[in-house]
């Protein structure tokens, strides 16, 4: 079986995989060793003719694959969690593995940061500190306090594990009400408005899907508190950004701590830059470069083991759901 | 025996202690419940009167004691874990105990959060979001960062917990190289300059004495390398501002989250305010207001006890020593 790398030439050369480091990870594990043939391309014109003799597809850019003629592609392994943009262009029958999960040490740590970043008041205090103005505050422990979890994945649930270590009360929020994370409480996404007038922090990993796209719109933000602080580091256009600036500018959030936008890079002009209670980062907050790729090839190297034995993938992602 | 409570009244509400609600706490300990007289004052024309007649002192105000008549006062409670200014007016042979320990668990994760912005180059990215510039950078987790904590007290050591919980390397700074909190390393302070290079966090929770005054001067600050960032919530005098401020302005610290100043409430026209990398939060970031008398009176009732029972009373500040 043959197995296509494609790698992005604009990417950091820390996220290109190459066939020897591959080739590495395949001769320690004895069933892989010389079950598979290796190429790798970062040649956009060379894509097609790869694309067309390879049965396993690992790729680090995105590609619109119904463009292409794919007779003996039977998986693709994706270095992104979020896989809206390969949907879009999706070939029947082809399976679809993401990144899901290698993004979760960091993003829980930027995750529990951003809630005690809000628990002592920091995007308030920024806006006086640029203003010279001197106003304490003094409030309680973090402890306590009420995190929303929307999407309870592998970012959300290494979140989930930290925040409830550092005794906040973490709601998480799913599909079905059910998940496995260490929260104290999991609720239907059809269940949320209920619960946001009580909420302290609202985190969102939530990915790109019909469902999912303009789901924190004006309405829902208006549920929310003026002690409220919203953190986005799924996908952007999860949330209404111009009601969400709206409600920052006359204080009725606050504060957002965002690592994601609905354009990036965010063009200059854009007003979010100094949107009042704004902190932001751009959009590489959760991604490790010095254990990204080493992660992804865990994922893959787990899953092609699983693939040799037909056993299922991890991190399938069902094109129907849309993650 | 008469205990005195002496409240400032320029204090919040909150930070006042009532006779009656005093005696709440004394009749819920069946051995103090009838051995102690009661008095209250917040008008300081009248403090005198009641200094000279009272045995033991609770004090939400600075007093220059020696400026008093206090023949028959033997101990003083009060309601800062920092003692240097009553230290500079103490009467021999009275006993002076603190609130340390108060302070720990909105301290801890006030400096839990200082390290993770510092990890996530919030500093940085605060300075880029001004200026309307995307500049992402790929760093790695906070686990494994090495955090130097500078006093290991009631503040340092809950620190030490949350740190090391996190995965943080922590070294505590003792005067005696000793502590009992959580931490991987003790040292002495005159081996302070020997671990400085390899520092990603300094946090000071240390009080101001003698021996700590100005202990980070310009030369001990030119051993941090430009990575490390710097947490200040014990006195400020412990450090040189301005060498500090020096430095943050050509960029060889990552920045400092601080919460004290030399002087308070900071003057408008100090440049700390527009330091590049300072993080700045009003001199409030360790006291709860909500919790912050129930703290006190938790030491002082515990020390009511052992001082009936002619027991060592806890946090007991040592004149020499400074805290």
């Amino acid at each position: 079986m043959h197995i296509h790398i494609e790698n992005d030439a604009s990417a950091p050369r820390a996220l290109h995989l190459s066939v020897e480091q591959l080739q590495l990870q395949l001769d320690v594990h004895p069933p892989l060793r010389s079950h598979f043939t290796l190429s790798e391309n970062r040649d956009p014109a060379q894509t097609a003719d790869f694309l067309a003799r390879c049965d396993i597809l690992w790729s680090g850019r995105k590609l619109a694959l119904d463009q292409f003629s794919t007779p003996r592609l039977g998986w693709v392994q994706v270095m992104s969690a979020g896989v809206e943009q390969w949907l879009a262009h999706w070939p029947q029958g082809v399976t679809l593995t993401n990144a899901s999960g290698v993004h979760g040490d960091k993003g829980a740590e930027f995750i529990l940061m951003a809630a005690l970043m809000f628990n002592f008041g920091i995007p308030g205090f920024l806006q006086d500190q640029a203003q010279r103005v001197w106003r304490p505050t003094f409030g309680g422990c973090a402890r306590g306090k009420i995190v929303l979890l929307l999407g309870v994945g592998g970012i959300g649930a290494a979140a989930a594990t930290l925040l409830t270590a550092q005794g906040y009360r973490v709601i998480g929020v799913t599909r079905s009400g059910q998940c496995d994370a260490n929260v104290a409480r999991c609720i239907r996404i059809d269940a949320l408005d209920e619960v946001l007038p009580q909420v302290d922090v609202v985190v969102s990993t939530l990915p790109l899907t019909p469902q999912t796209r303009n789901l924190f719109d004006r309405r829902r933000l208006d549920l929310l508190t003026a002690r409220a602080g919203i953190v986005i580091v799924g996908r952007a256009d999860v949330f209404d950004y111009s009601a969400m600036r709206e409600k920052l500018n006359v204080g009725e959030l606050a504060g957002a701590v965002l690592d994601v936008y609905p354009q990036e890079p965010l063009p200059a002009d854009d007003p979010l830059w100094h949107t009042p209670g704004v902190v932001m980062t751009p959009h590489c907050s959760l991604d490790d470069h010095s254990a990204y790729l080493a992660g992804c090839l865990d994922v893959f190297i787990d899953n092609l083991a699983r693939f040799r034995h037909g056993q299922p993938l991890r991190n399938q992602v069902d094109p129907a759901r849309g993650y």
